[in-house]
């Protein structure tokens, strides 16, 4: 039996795509608009504030394609927090005018061999920074879940340890490759969603998303191992943004 | 031929995952919504007043993420009562503001391997109360189906028993190393749903979930025979948690 | 060319699964609701005077879960009745508050092993009955469609017939095993539906299809050729039950 | 790289599935229904029409089980054609009342192997028959889509075209052997629709679809290279037939 | 580890299918739906005139079949502009009475081997234009996503550089051989959709776009190698046809 390597968590990790009912959303009166959205910017800034706290951490996106319009991503030290979280805001009047077309539920994870020897990563400030990441508050966003395959010869969870980290390793290099052009968030998610780990990209260019994953699908733990599921990508909204989504040009 | 090892069977276990529709429940008046919560609260005094007759087991849960809102898991001695219980649950006026994005019908489930020898599991007390087990009522829940793969060289059900027997021992023994941390419920569905398995783990933090799920993955029975349908987590909710999220902050 | 099995075929077979949309149905007045069971209960019993006539054959089950609710199973000699059976149904006033998660249409199948040598299934009145089945009016019923698999070595299609009738007798064996326990109609719907076969099992405990579903699974010709498709398990009703069903309870 | 076999193409065709939503149909009053369904027999005629000046072919047929309830299938000389048709039906008030759970858009394909030597497939009026040929107006009809297989060993596009011949010869056997019982048109849909091919079989037993697609599954062009999709049964309608299915019998 | 092609990329891509709602279309005036184009013509007057000046390309298509009814295509500099696009267009009115079936977010994508050598592929002209294409505006088209395989033997990520090149370059031949019959402009999306690369053909004979993908199919890049999404195609639509889609013949 292959051995499991060690990981560390930090922060529960709750992806939230929604897709606007334009038509709802049309059919309220301008005045039921104008409170829609005072409420919701009402609760984004309590989402800002948990920020501010340093008890979570908030970023809001708009989606390319019709898979979804919006996507909320929040960090929280609890998993009955992002429950919390969902009930409040599925109370709104705005998320009345949304539909939940995908969702994710994940913790954020460093596998042991991410973490420089003679670290402890329980007190380590640049683990913890790692464990409980603030999300940029600009550019693009990319997100996708993945799986390790276990397909015949192609079964990752039968390989020594020895194997997976070279690959890893490996794998690792290409992500450092792109330092400065897109952070990575890596969520695991056994046991808590439907695939094994969720991939959060950030950064200024998106082309770079694409030259990044693509370069690593080259390499052996993605060529042989990975599975993707879904991707979404988007833009950072402001409060703002989000704002003149909502209330300007609705007629056109 | 391979050789089907013996089971043991309990109560029929109900998992019946609701989301809420938001904007239906809110357009109720007040003391619909009233009605329709005290008309839920006396449903579920029923399901209590069954477990405190040892007729049956029930837990309620507030699942994670946009899959599910709810999760209601029944134990009872006969599929017939928990079609009854579906039906008369369906004719609540809560149930109408419910939609169902999953379910699964299960029976509670030991292997004889799991059972000590010279034991009788008819009449052993131990035995019987794994058979017909009483659920948590505080803590986290995670739920998923799964079958032991038939594919090429990795066929589950080819092997013999000897082979399959010593896997499920290395595999129980890593759910035993999480002893009081995570509770186990194996629910079999060959014959009675779309997977071979169902599995509810209960515990006081869900990332004792990830763990066990995760080591486990790299254990043979799960590396190369795991097949693993969705996965849902949640919290547990008394009837107070429920009255609050139903009718406290709902328009925000 | 691996050579086909000589079938013989009788009643063509429509499963029909329906939910109920109970927000519909409590929507009608009660006047509504009684007017429609009513002429639900007309239908019925034309279904039960086909029965009587020996012109098919007709149960009605309550389904577990939230899959579906109900399941109309219909024999009956051609394929074109079975089309007018749904399209006189689906213009009932209870057909308008139910939609349809599933269905199935397959016809009653021997296959020529099954049948003794010196037989003339044209004719023979043991075979006769087992191609005209008459369903049972009490218990519970099990249904799932299945296909033999043609995935690389595991190639049903490629098998010599002399492998296939081998693997079938020992299939057999186990099925007559359960004699008394659990009645079993396999239907065939190649060229008819999206499956090679449906599986009806009919019983008075549930229990005995998962014993009968999981022994079989270790067969060969399940374990290395068997594709299962969604399963569906629920009790039988009675016109009384049906009626209580819908018209007791309704609010609460 | 191996070789494709040269094809003839005829007519394009469109085969439309269509579900009633009998709720909608019976709001509307009987005077917009009898409206509804004197449109829909003039486009009927339209399509009629079409057929009588060698245009291009139309038949309608009720489709068994709930994956649909009719289906329309068209053979016209241009796709833009089919888009027009497709169009100019949606705007028909009994297109309102109807939806499409599935439409299939292929052309009538001769594989060069199926026409004798010294024949111009151009010019030759048996071949011109069969390229653009005039459905059945009686029986029933089945319709599948289909692949050949890619997948390992399995993989039909890297054999040989004598292979490919040798296996294709053998299979058209098997179908000339149910002459005068099923009549088969191959449409083909590489890059068209999400399937290669289309089969539409017609008969006036549909027992011999069954018959005829279990004996191909043993062949080993399917056996071991055929991927089916769904398959759909149903019989011929008249004008007259579908007139009483919408008027007649609507209340019970 | 093998090593990736270098690619070249240009404008974003938003393929953007639409669903007409017939009801809800009908169910508005005549006024509003004149209104409804009135505002359409105009937001498609923007398209046109960011062509003008070379800031993008738009064609809209009507596609055949059920899966969609319309399809907008966008190349733009920016993805943020597309997402931009399509927020606008969904507070249009006519937006209002669409569903989205399917979408697509990718870029234009050439790769390196497909440039001669010596030219710098950001400032030759030639390759310019065809990393900024403009689409034609006539004929059909023809969309699909499509993966490179990795799966067992098949793994196109674990080919050498120089057996992937040499196959794209075979396959490359069949393209240049419908040179006149069919455009062909590819669209990598790996980590900005769920294929890796979109590919859209262009030409005024939809029976090439058959006859070319049918042909690719026999190369081993495809056959061996090639993942295939849903298939769509359809015709070049000029606003005029769109009016006459939308406002003529609405009763019959």
């Amino acid at each position: 039996m292959a051995q499991a390597v060690e990981t560390y968590e930090g922060w529960y990790a709750f992806h939230d795509f929604r897709s606007i009912d334009w038509n709802q959303w049309r059919s309220l009166s301008a005045g039921e608009r104008e409170e829609a959205v005072r409420e919701l910017n009402e609760i984004l800034k309590q989402y800002e504030s948990v920020e501010e706290n340093k008890q979570g951490s908030f970023a809001l996106f708009a989606i390319s394609g019709s898979k979804a319009d919006l996507l909320f991503v929040h960090f929280r030290p609890t998993l009955e927090e992002l429950t919390d979280v969902k009930n409040q805001f599925n109370k709104t009047r705005f998320a009345g005018v949304t539909t939940t077309p995908y969702s994710y539920i994940s913790i954020v994870e460093l596998g042991a061999y991410t973490i420089p020897p003679h670290v402890d990563p329980e007190t380590d400030p640049s683990v913890q920074r790692r464990l409980k990441p603030m999300m940029p508050k600009s550019g693009y966003v990319c997100f996708y879940p993945m799986n390790k395959k276990r397909d015949g010869e192609d079964n990752w969870y039968m390989l020594s340890m020895e194997d997976r980290r070279e690959m890893m390793k490996s794998h690792g290099m290409i992500g450092r490759s792109y330092a400065g052009k897109v952070r990575q968030i890596i969520t695991g998610s056994v046991g808590l969603d439907d695939w094994e780990w969720g991939v959060t990209l950030f950064g200024e260019d998106p082309l770079q998303f694409k030259k990044l994953v693509y370069e690593m699908r080259f390499d052996e733990a993605s060529a042989r191992f990975g599975e993707f599921g879904p991707f979404y990508v988007g833009n950072y909204l402001t409060q703002e943004d989000l704002n003149a989504l909502l209330l300007e040009g609705l007629n056109g």
